[in-house]
């Protein structure tokens, strides 16, 4: 079932591991295949060495029931599903606690764009989600932090946006497949621990203007696009 | 004698090491045999490269003298009894002078939980000793160092914050076996590292409320943990 | 078609990989052959580890025109373009995103020269360009940024300060080839993050004397160098 | 000539290459035979991968001469030399410009005593050397700073505080043979790290008491040292 989505699922989990986002059985990553409203997952808390393509577990859309695998799926799995129910054009989810995105998050501030790296990759500062009440924590906590970031998305694109900072705890982001999921989470990364140095030397650092934004973010994105070797 | 835990912490020393939580000498694992009342440690000084299990070193519990191996024990071995002795469920012991983890000790300042990797993994904040008086570094300092630990968990259940800051110094971890004792020094580093930059971003930042520090904790320990393959 | 030179441009963008300051498919060396007016450089999108001589793109060195090769080249070629026209004496220009010198450029700061490490290899401060205008920006950007990069160096000799910073962007570097212009990049890097962390210890730190900066610079440059084998 | 000789100091300067304290040809570690008088030392802006015993060049220790070897020693020999004529116990000497050993010598300050991995190695705070006047810049630089270093030992003991920070430069370690040189460097790099960490924690952190840096150093070091497997 879904072998080849498996596959990948699996592929990119191991990248997180590999490009050093997540330790020991931290973080996952999921696919969605969008037809059969099927959704590809780690399973939980099993070390990154030990998983293989059978491991991953399959959960249906709807109502995120385990339609096959035989372990139980992450534990933010819940989030996942939230994600891809409202965000409809995205192919995968990523969660990590890597360091510098997660100070942010435990920071409760989002990422303001200072430089063209950001621009590149995300169209505006990074958001962060509004803190859970606790009657949200106490009851369907996984599903009320994907609640927490369709809202700080109510005046976004979350195609141009591909990320957001879940305050007090790490960053979600996500892309048209599983690989591009990773890769934003690996930019992210790279992103805020520029931009903490960047706070570091110049407090008074003011976001750049629309106008180089727009510049690169349209460089690399949308119609018009000249980076690489095609119009995506 | 002993030989499967000599080989249990033998690879629990070669992982502090891989991980690079230590360099060189530094650093020390031991485990416990609470049946027997013997505890198997490092030797002192002798590089990660040229250990092996025949030179671990084997103490009893309640004197501390060496009843197996060729060679001294860690020089911290007595702080090593001294929390075998106290904290009567733990199977493993960890101390490494690990960068971000020291750096808060020898701040002299507790970690304060500021995100739910640290709720995952220690319930509320990890504390930092008190300052040794004069007379107990003159006298059975490593043995005091131990005390202070002890008193330091006098109003905290060890099981639910496995590990400390012993102050100017550097942390002690330890769990219910050698590996988790590991894993829980490795996380302690990546707390302290996110924490520093997490209070360098927002000075003011606060510690998360009680409820998601309980959802957090709690879905990963005790009875009702939903997190990994089996209930622990 | 230039077939060495675009082995050794190949080379060099290897080279920027394996010491860590690009990922994915950011950053891009070119090189130039001086005789024929043709420029080598990276092509545009394509990861480091896909890429071979024959992807290698060559573009006159006055138009711009794609002249061999099959791919686009790097989305900053026209930069490149602009530093070989101005500075005569280059062979190879470096561009990275590397995560010190780029909070630099974020920061909108020159880098003070604080060392001999930073006076062996740059005679003086490494300047930050000016904010392009928005016009600037929206037409023939890429030729902007080498432009503002050019009037940087108005009263400043590109031959003893081989490297800038591009305000809000990120670093360029050159030198008398490949090889060199990539070394300057590792050695920017390396004191864009000292330079941080000794102010962050001393804010109130001065730059070094001339007679010291002489010293380091004249030690490994000029007619009276006499670090290394051979007078360069 | 000296044929062991040469090969430890060129394992000793490999070993900074793999312990990444320098990168390229920078910095060098020198070896003494204190019977012939005679130093081996790196040669001048040689990449480490390209070293090899033959490629060492040997120095007489009174007058500085090349004694044996075809190329050029290092620029800072002159500094190594005036170390060994002062420091008549020490059997290997080490340069580098290690990032955060470095930050401290460029912010001109020394490394106060504040915490017990410190202690262990260095008997009280790590100097800074004064700032060179300018004739001493401009005539006989290496030798100078060489006697800035002894200078800076006035009322030191160079035995038990291998090391020191040159100013607006890097460190300088030594120890009783090449290896325990290259050991102290690296360690004085960690805890230039750990120092930084600390004092961007707690500002007003204050050096350990003296009673501590007595019991953690004289554990390590002297007639009753009680750590590693035999007494030093």
């Amino acid at each position: 079932m879904l072998s080849e989505l498996k596959e990948r699922v699996l592929a990119a989990n191991l990248e997180l591991y590999a490009r050093k986002l997540v330790i020991y059985t931290w973080g996952n990553v999921s696919g969605i295949d969008r037809k059969q409203g099927l959704v590809v997952i780690k399973p939980s808390g099993v070390p990154y060495e030990e998983l293989s393509p059978d491991k991953m577990v399959v959960l249906d859309l709807e109502r995120g029931h385990v339609v096959d695998g035989h372990l139980r799926p992450s534990s933010d799995a819940p989030t996942h599903l939230v994600l891809y129910r409202n965000f409809s054009e995205i192919g995968g989810v990523v969660h990590t606690h890597s360091p510098w995105a997660t100070a942010w998050a435990q920071a409760n501030a989002p990422i303001p764009c200072l430089g063209t790296t950001h621009a590149d990759h995300f169209y505006g500062p990074i958001p962060c989600t509004r803190q859970l009440r606790p009657a949200e924590i106490r009851t369907d906590y996984a599903v009320n932090v994907g609640l927490t970031i369709v809202q700080a998305f109510k005046d976004l694109d979350y195609r141009h946006v591909p990320g957001v900072l879940v305050a007090s705890h790490g960053p979600f982001c996500w892309g048209k497949d599983v690989h591009d999921a990773v890769y934003n989470a690996v930019v992210l990364e790279e992103v805020a621990k520029t931009a903490y140095a960047t706070l570091a030397l110049n407090p008074a650092c003011k976001p750049i203007p629309q106008v180089l934004l727009d510049r690169h973010y349209m460089r690399k994105h949308g119609d018009q696009a000249t980076y690489g070797q095609k119009v995506f």
